[in-house]
């Protein structure tokens, strides 16, 4: 199922994708379950927003091997964890805005766990029972200030620097899928899921022995190989198999 | 005058520090201001709360030179912005809790700004009228992983590792005021705000060219030397003159 949040007349709603519709739904659905107001929308008639509002975002920084290399630096062996500000995140469509302090903005396309409980100290056998599905982020980053910073929350944490959508998949099993992003049409990063250093239940035990989780928190997964620079007037797209296409412009 | 939250018969509430009173108000002062409901009730026979809960919590590192000089870094000509999780969050008498993963855990005393309204690209010049009022925060830390991580967020980010409180003090002028921590009575850091390397408007200033503040939001503006171990059964104290004290047991 895919949960997609999105404004209605100026008020944020949430729906279920049917087809070309949105069935949409009464409150937020971790608190009133799939509560459907029997209204229907054409999705091309709304404007879709980012899916969750987290109380915080968890990054994994250096889960694939071959973006490890590019970056040229060392594999840990257990995650890196960063966060990103809630400001930073921006819905599908939504322009990413290039700061002046920086000369080089980076994409990276990223899959990102949306939790859906409290979640502490769970253990890798549990840890899916603690999500509420997946959906697609952008982890944009200012290179060249990620470079002179000794810590990455100003070069990652730019306001727009956080697109994620379209919308939750409820369904989505992360074995095998891609992840891909790409500059007006040209591919940049292309790599299976399965390539993750450490996988999808092993971080979200990893995170809540360190922090505990909220409903509506997100996690993102790492980005591979293949990070580029993105300008002013590209379309930038960040795709996983299964769950969708995140499309934001570059201002 | 002193904004405090606490909790009245199960409920979250701000109150109006008032001698050994205080004068309960309605709602969040930030969206209704200071509307009193005329109860008072007395200090000693509430709970207080965290003053504020932010939709994140931003910090500054390696902002006194001492504390630099100590853990053997170098002095950056630019702030060092880092974040810390609003899961961490407890307020004045909670207790912090040494997680399994750390051998070693520091307290931090600082002062902490509270955000009073939307703050972006604001100049020095202009960011103290974008202040709430200030608080006292500790920077709790997990020394031996903030070593061994690249990034500070899992050494900084444990549940409790980030109290604030008393209250917020809106009429508070950091100049020459004193900073100090003390373990079981016995003080470890004490300084003097002027001593910082970037003072607040700057910081403010810093922080919001980078990322929109929201009200509330809080900014930790980096410890003083003597940041000392913590063990299970002490009292920590954390006090910044004409703030007032925040105490936390260590269990």
């Amino acid at each position: 199922m895919r949960i997609a949040r999105f404004s209605l007349n100026g008020e944020p709603k949430f729906g279920i994708v049917d087809g070309p519709e949105l069935v949409v739904l009464n409150g937020h659905p971790l608190v009133q379950g799939y509560d459907t107001t029997g209204e229907r929308v054409p999705l091309k008639d709304v404007k879709l927003l980012a899916p969750t509002i987290p109380s915080k975002i968890v990054c994994i920084g250096k889960n694939y091997a071959d973006h490890v290399a590019e970056m040229g630096r060392e594999i840990n062996p257990e995650p890196t964890i960063f966060l990103k500000p809630s400001s930073a995140i921006i819905g599908p469509g939504d322009s990413i805005v290039l700061p002046v302090q920086s000369e080089r903005v980076e994409l990276e396309a990223e899959l990102a766990i949306v939790i859906g409980q409290i979640t502490r100290g769970v253990t890798e056998k549990d840890a899916l029972e603690h999500v509420w599905g997946f959906t697609i982020a952008n982890d944009v980053t200012a290179r060249d200030l990620q470079a002179t910073d000794d810590q990455w929350a100003r070069a990652k944490g730019f306001d727009t620097f956080c697109p994620l959508g379209p919308w939750i998949e409820t369904e989505f099993v992360p074995d095998g899928q891609i992840v891909e992003s790409r500059i007006d049409g040209e591919t940049k990063q292309q790599a299976s899921i399965d390539l993750m250093l450490h996988n999808v239940p092993k971080i979200i035990s990893y995170v809540s022995q360190n922090m505990t989780l909220l409903p509506g928190d997100v996690i993102l997964t790492g980005t591979p190989a293949g990070i580029s620079q993105i300008s002013s007037g590209q379309i930038v797209e960040c795709e996983v198999e299964g769950i969708g296409t995140l499309l934001n412009p570059v201002l």
